[in-house]
C-alpha cells in the first residue's frame, strides 16, 4: 500500500548499535509495517530482531524516506552517502540539534502528520570537494556541514592560497580555513567567529582559523564559485577533514577545490519551529 | 552626437566645493564638450566657469552616465538620490575606496575606454527603509550601505526586537544593529565584527553592535526578506542612520523595516581589479 | 554599642524612590536599631517613616560600613562619591549583578554575620579621570567601571591618539574606547571583546569599539601608568562618559588622562561565591 | 679582563647551521675576543672555524651574557634552557621580532652599547609547567610564551576543567585552550582572540581555540595563580605544545598544571623602541 502522499518505502539507520537506538528503530519499523509500509533497516537492527526484516538498509538503494535515529553527527554522515533526491527525516535521540529537530516524544505524531501528506521539504545544499594531489591524483567527497583544512596540533602555522573563480583571494597565515555550507555555519564556522546563514542562501562561507592577518574576516562568496585553497607550507601536518567525520592528510601544493553540489538534501520538516526558534534555544539567545 | 556606446548625456557631480574638486570638474566638462557630448555639471562648478553650462545637474533628470567626484561617501549620497537605473562612475580625489575605485590619473583613459563600450555594469543592490512610527507616521529612504540603530554615546544600553518576514529572530540589548548590503559588508559591518560579502550576492547581513548576548553573532539572511526591527527601550536617546550620512532619532515602538529596493545602483567597472584586489590592498591582507 | 567588629555606624542608601526600595529600607533601618547600632539613611526613606531618623545618610559623612540597597549601577554611582575606605555592602533588590551579589533573602543571615565578624573586605580599584580641555581648564571624575570616549550615533568615525606614560600606543580610528578597571572588565568592556580579568589585578584595560585597524586590539597596561587619550577629530559629536552614568562633550585635542585612583573601594563579602562562579552564573558558562 | 659592566664570558648560541649564521657567529666570536672577552659558541660554528675555541656553548654553563642569533624560535628554544639569570641578547637575521629585536646591522654599535654598561634588562617572566599523568608520573617544563592544549585536526571536540587556585572556571569544550605569559600574548594568543599584555605585568591569559560556548572569553588572572587544566574527553587524540615548540600527547584525566616560575630572563635592551612601537611596526597599526 502506497500513503497519501506517496511515501511507501522506507528506510531507518541508526550509526550506533546503543540498546537505545536498536529498541527505538525496531519499535518504529513495526508501527510503520503495522501502515502497511514497505521497512528497510540496519541490519544491527535486523539481527536483533526475529521477524521479516529480509532486506537491509543501503544509502545506495532508494527510498520514499530515510529515518535517521540519533544526533546531527549521525544525519551528516547518512546524508552524504545517500543518492538522488530522497527526503530524510532526523529523530534525535540525546539533545535536539541543528538538522535533528524532532525529540524522541514527537517522533509518532510527526509521522502520523508526514503520512498524511503535511510536511515541507527544505532542501539543504552539498558541496562538492575534489582534492587534487600535487602528484596528479585526484579524490572525490560531498559535504553538507564544511571542510576543514587545519594544522595538527603540534604544527606550526600553515600558509594557504585561496582562490574564487581563478581569482587570488589571498595568500594567508593561520592555524587553518573553514569552507561552509550556510548548513555548517552554525557548526565550526561558528566557534571560529564566523556569521550564521539562513540554511536556504546560495552561498559558502570561507573562515579563517585563528589568522595572524587579523583584516582576514569571515567571507561570503556564492555557492557556484570554485574556491581552491592550496597548501603552501612543506613539512607541516595538515589535514583535510569533511563534516568534521572524515580525514586524509594534504601534502605540499595539494589543492582543495569546493563549489556547489549538484545534489542536495531534502529535510522534512512537520514542525512550525522556524531556523530562528533553533537559534534561540541552542544558543540561548533572549531570555 | 552619440557615442558608440549610447552614451550622449552626461553628469557630473561633486559634493564638495574645493578648488582641486572644481578643477577637475571643469577640465573634465570641457574634456567631455570636446567629444561633442552633453554635460550637466553642479551649479558649483558651473558658477565658476565662464561658458556654456546653461543646464545644472540634478539627480532627478536622468542621464546616460554620472561622474562623481570625490570618495566613497559622496558615491553614496549621490546613489541615494538617483532615480532609475543611470550607471554610475565614481572618481576618487583621494585615497582609494571601495566603490570609487579610478584615481585621478586613471580617470581619461577609463573614459576612452568607456565611450568605446569596453566596460562593464556591476549592479550594486540598494535597500528600502521605511521607518513606521509608533504614532502611525512613515518616513521612507534608501540605502546602499546600510541602515544603523544605535544608542547614543551618553545612553546605556537599548533592547531591540529583530524580525524577520514576521518570524522573531530576538529582543536582545546591545549598543545597537546594523543592517548592511553586500556592499555595505566592508564599511562598518567589518568594524562591528561581521563578515565581508561578495557584492553580487542577494543578502542583507544584520550585525549587532557590542551585544550583551555573547552568542548573537552576525546574520546573513535573503535580502528580499523583510527585516523589521523594533525599538522596545524607552527614555533613552536612539538614532536610525542612513548610510552614515543622514539620520533622525528614533522612539519607544518605532519600527524599522527593510528590504531590497527595486532599484540598483549600475557601477561602472573598466579595470580589472577584482573584488578581492581591492581588500588585498584596502586591507592589508597577504604581503 | 559597638559591635564585636567594630561595625557601630551603618549608612543606608538607595537611588531608587519604589516603594520595595523604601520599605526594605525601613526594614533594615529598624533591624540595625533594634541591635543598638547608629544609622543614617537616605531622605527619601527617612521621610516616609514617622520616626526618630534625625541624621540623613550623606556621601561625605564617615560610616562603619553603607549598605546600598539596588543594583550594580546603584553601587557604583554610591562607591564613586564616598570618602576614604569606607566598606560598602551591596544588596540586590533584583538580577544578581556582578557587584551586588547578595540577594534580598540573604540580607539579614549575612549582617549576622558581618556583625558577628565574619567578613572579608575585597578592595576593588578605582580610576582617577582628568579631563584638561584644550582650552586650559580641568575637571576630575573617579570610576570603579569605566570611562568611556564615544563618539555620538550621528558622528563619523573618530580619531583618538592614545599614550601611555608618555609613550605614544597609537592614532587609530574608530567608534571609541573604553579603558577599564579590572571591576569594569566584565561590564562594557566585554560586549567590546575585551578580556576578563580577576578584580585584584593591578592593571587597566584599554579596548577600542569597533576600530577601523582590525589589528588595533585589547590591551592591558599597569593600572599605576598614566594613560593618555587625546581627541583629534573636530567636528563630530564625542563623548566622555564615566561608569555610563555621567558625561560631557569631548573637543578638539581634549585630553582625557586615566590612572589608578588613591581610594579603593572595599566591598563586604560574606559568600563563599567566588568571582569564576559569579561569571558561570552570570555569563552561562558551562552546563 | 673584564669588561667595565662586569661582563667577561659570552656564550654565542644559533640553532641553524646556515651559512648566514654561522658566519655571523664566527665574525662576533672575533669581534669579541679582540675585546679579550671570553667567548663559547656552538659546535656547528666551532667545528667550522680554525680556531681556539676549544669550550663549546652549553645551556647549562654560567655566562654573563648569551647572545642568540635567530628570530623569536631560537631565542624561545634558548631561553627555557638556560640556567640561573643569564642576561640574554636576541639578535634577528630575518624579519625583526618581538624578542629578537635588534637587526643584524645594529649588532656592533648594539654590543658597544652593552659593553660600556649601556642598557636595561627587561625580565620576562618563565611559567612552570608541570604535567600531571592521570597514572601518577609527572613532567615538568618551562615556557616563555605560551602552553596550549589542543586537539589534533581529525579529532572532534575536546572538553578540559579549568580550576585557578582550587576553584572551578568552568568545564567547557572546545578546540583547546593556550595558557599565555605577558610575553605570549602577541603570539599564538592574539590569533585565538586574546589581549595583548604589557610584558612586565604579573599576570596569566587563559585563551579558549574556537569554544563553544560563546561566552567564555580570555580571562587574565594572577601569575602566582595555580592553573590547573584537566582533559574530560576520552579517545580523543589531544596535545600540549610548550612554546610552538616542543609536545607530547594528553590522555584522558591527565592533569597540566601551571604557574610562574622562580626563574625569568633577562632580555638586553639598548634601543629606545617601546613595547608599544614594536606593536605599531609589527601589527602595522596607525598609517
Amino acid at each position: 500500500m502506497k500513503a497519501a502522499n506517496g511515501i511507501r518505502r522506507i528506510g531507518i539507520t541508526s550509526k550506533s548499535n546503543s540498546r537505545d537506538a536498536v529498541r527505538t528503530a525496531r519499535e518504529l519499523a513495526d508501527w510503520l509495517r503495522r501502515r502497511e509500509l514497505e521497512v528497510e533497516a540496519d541490519e544491527s537492527i535486523t539481527r536483533v530482531g526475529g521477524g521479516h526484516e529480509t532486506v537491509t538498509f543501503s544509502p545506495d538503494r532508494e527510498y520514499d524516506l530515510v529515518i535517521v535515529l540519533g544526533g546531527d553527527g549521525t544525519l551528516l554522515s547518512v546524508a552524504r552517502e545517500l543518492q538522488g533526491d530522497t527526503p530524510v527525516l532526523g529523530v534525535n535521540l540525546g539533545n535536539l540539534g541543528f538538522l535533528s529537530e524532532i525529540g524522541r516524544d514527537e517522533l509518532y505524531p510527526s509521522l502520523v502528520e508526514i503520512l498524511a501528506g503535511r510536511y515541507q521539504l527544505e532542501r539543504r545544499a552539498l558541496f562538492r570537494v575534489e582534492l587534487a594531489r600535487a602528484g596528479g591524483s585526484t579524490n572525490l567527497y560531498s559535504v553538507l556541514n564544511d571542510v576543514v583544512i587545519a594544522k595538527s596540533a603540534l604544527s606550526r602555522i600553515i600558509e594557504l592560497t585561496i582562490r574564487v573563480d581563478g581569482q587570488l583571494v589571498s595568500t594567508y597565515r593561520s592555524d587553518g580555513l573553514i569552507i561552509s555550507t550556510p548548513t555548517g555555519s552554525t557548526a565550526y564556522n561558528l566557534s571560529a567567529g564566523g556569521p550564521i546563514v539562513s540554511p536556504s542562501l546560495p552561498v559558502a562561507l570561507l573562515t579563517p582559523i585563528c589568522p595572524h592577518t587579523f583584516s582576514l574576516r569571515p567571507l561570503v562568496v556564492p555557492d557556484g564559485s570554485l574556491i581552491e585553497v592550496t597548501l603552501e607550507t612543506q613539512r607541516e601536518e595538515v589535514f583535510l577533514t569533511l563534516d568534521g567525520q572524515e580525514g586524509t592528510t594534504l601534502g605540499f601544493h595539494d589543492t582543495v577545490r569546493v563549489t556547489r553540489h549538484e545534489r542536495s538534501v531534502p529535510l522534512v520538516r512537520t514542525s512550525r519551529r522556524t531556523f530562528f526558534d533553533g537559534l534561540r534555544s541552542k544558543l540561548r539567545w533572549g531570555s
